[in-house]
């Protein structure tokens, strides 16, 4: 098995070297080769999310024929937050007027959105990050994060009157973190309602990756734009810890959520497997048809209704340096291997092996694979 | 009085329009036209701080003579730390392990020696920064900042080993702020030796500004440098906690605390103004011959040792909006119109007008007066 998912080169294009439609503001699209049985409120809607987009006259003449490729990818499409993480290592927390020292501090591009976008970047598969930065040295930190990650960036907005979205992680000597986060441009100044130009790019995707760390009303309307494109949309759990809106989950393919997300959504225990297969049936109850939970040390499963769950177990390392950023390379590195057409399997198995690399460096989106370690490491097991 | 602090236009260059010699590495300096009395622990000692550089011939002749200032002004060179620092607008610090929302958030440029070397370029008079920032996005804010203000950052180093100094401001509903302060780039790897390239600038400085936010052996440094080459230099309390190392004190031509720092260096009370005079009179004893103390809304007071002090009140204004950087602008603006040859009231009127303007805008160094703001109040008070 593992040496099916050796990919073809075809299937292992860099956007930036050989794919020049890659950066164009449209991407096209092929009729999709994701074989996943999507899972929708009505199976007879399938059909819907099946066309295809016939590559552009304009574009293609512009190409020569020598340097097309021959089967263009459908990007990954991540909206979702960017933030600056500001990391503070102190002794204890500050009391109320007091000034204190920091024994170190670094401040790194993150949020859930960019961190998912940078993976997919990294994982050599076209990725749209479509966000917003406030007009500031953090707005640019992450831009540069993202855009030398190969990341393309045309549909990142820059907001001059708040300030890009960030946090401050205050690490104690504990263990304990405290956390202030400032929403900024994640969480205000989206329009009410998304232009078509703003859906376009999510229309014309191969697959939707949705977090919850910008309002809800943008998750809807993005969710609902791909869905009647066809285009499958997953929806990390992470973020807010407010309910889901029930809409949200009629226009979402996948759900992921980990364990305690799993157990806060729908009120019930997830300590032993058979609690959190439980647990799933209440989300498909709610309207979701596929739920990947991401189980920490004990791996992950992909539950489909009506289906046997399939599980995944870690790919075990010598030592963990840092799990930041780890679930999110895991549900960007299940979305590339699902748009890339994977077996379900194959997808559990290839984002099992990112997350693996992911935990052994430091940092969140410094320590994102490549696709080559990611297939090295898949053929070693 | 007020109509001879309006400066005539040769004292009031631009550096970046007029002065074609402003952005050399190595300024030139003519005979100090500075009419204070400035204090050593000897002094006899005066003359040699007298002493004249010539303009390099090879420099004079790449100036048209056209061009070419009848009299470049030797710079401002501030010495010290330059921050990010981070404002989180919050309604009670987190707890232990607690994730919480700010309400709003900014990370503007700061710390005290950038802020009072932006101060010194708003007031067109040719300064330069010298210190560390890291290779990183706050770096940019910083020396975007210091740049875009007409300040000479030759001398800023950039480090890629450690983050740029920064302070997360935790501004509480109840008025109450906590600070937790990195200080990076700021508080590490400085030379142990400055070579005497570093401290070029400081020879040719017309005066030098030194406060408490880098390591006291810099400091140390910087003013014996200064002292030897008859370059006064003056050290604002404001930074660190720690007792100042006594032979810093015999290197600085004025000292200026605030009430604060000069009941805490002093270990007196500082309430009435008699109980300031005899705690100057302790920091006298200590080795510094000028005192610049910064009294709040009380306005301020130069203190000669064995002279009768000068009293200035602040300017008033309607509203007062936010007086951060208020003291950095008051002993910036004392600097420069000091290196410009004012009297000592008019240097005292001339800062108190600069803070008088920066206490009525929000923010730091957004909030520092321009030189013609400054001359127009004092003419209009």
């Amino acid at each position: 098995m593992m040496k099916r998912m050796a990919l073809p080169p075809s299937n292992n294009l860099h956007p930036k070297v050989q794919n020049p439609l890659a950066t164009a503001k449209q991407p096209n699209r092929t009729t999709s080769t994701n074989p996943f049985q999507l899972g929708t409120n009505n199976n007879k809607n399938q059909s819907k999310r099946r066309h295809s987009l016939t590559i552009r006259s304009s574009k293609s003449t512009q190409t020569p024929a020598t340097q097309r490729p021959k089967d263009p990818q459908p990007p990954l499409v991540v909206v979702g937050s960017a933030n600056a993480d500001i990391y503070v290592e102190i002794d204890r927390l500050p009391r109320e007027g007091e000034t204190i020292s920091a024994k170190n501090g670094q401040t790194l591009a993150g949020g859930k959105g960019a961190n998912q976008a940078a993976c997919g970047g990294k994982l050599s598969y076209p990725t749209y990050f479509v966000g917003q930065v406030g007009d500031d040295a953090h707005g640019k930190l992450i831009t540069e994060a993202l855009g030398s990650g190969g990341v393309h960036l045309n549909y990142v907005r820059n907001l001059s009157q708040v300030p890009t979205g960030h946090a401050v992680v205050m690490l104690q000597s504990d263990g304990q973190n405290s956390i202030i986060i400032v929403g900024g441009a994640n969480m205000s100044c989206w329009p009410e309602r998304l232009s078509d130009e703003d859906l376009e790019i999510v229309r014309n995707a191969g697959i939707v990756l949705l977090q919850r760390e910008i309002p809800d009303s943008v998750n809807i309307q993005v969710a609902k734009a791909a869905r009647s494109a066809g285009v499958p949309v997953i929806l990390d759990a992470g973020g807010m810890d407010s309910p889901i809106p029930p809409q949200m989950l009629n226009f979402v393919d996948i759900f992921s959520p980990n364990e305690t997300e799993l157990a806060r959504l729908t009120g019930m225990p997830t300590e032993s497997f058979e609690q959190i297969s439980e647990a799933v049936v209440k989300l498909h109850k709610m309207g979701v048809k596929q739920v990947l939970v991401k189980l920490g040390a004990k791996g992950s499963a992909l539950f489909v209704e009506w289906e046997k769950p399939i599980k995944q177990s870690i790919i075990s390392v010598k030592k963990v340096l840092d799990t930041t950023g780890a679930g999110d390379t895991f549900t960007a590195a299940f979305a590339v291997a699902m748009v890339e057409g994977m077996s379900k399997e194959e997808c559990l198995k290839f984002a099992a092996a990112a997350a693996s690399l992911c935990v052994q460096v430091k940092g969140a989106i410094p320590s994102m694979p490549d696709r080559k370690s990611v297939l090295d490491l898949l053929q070693s097991v």
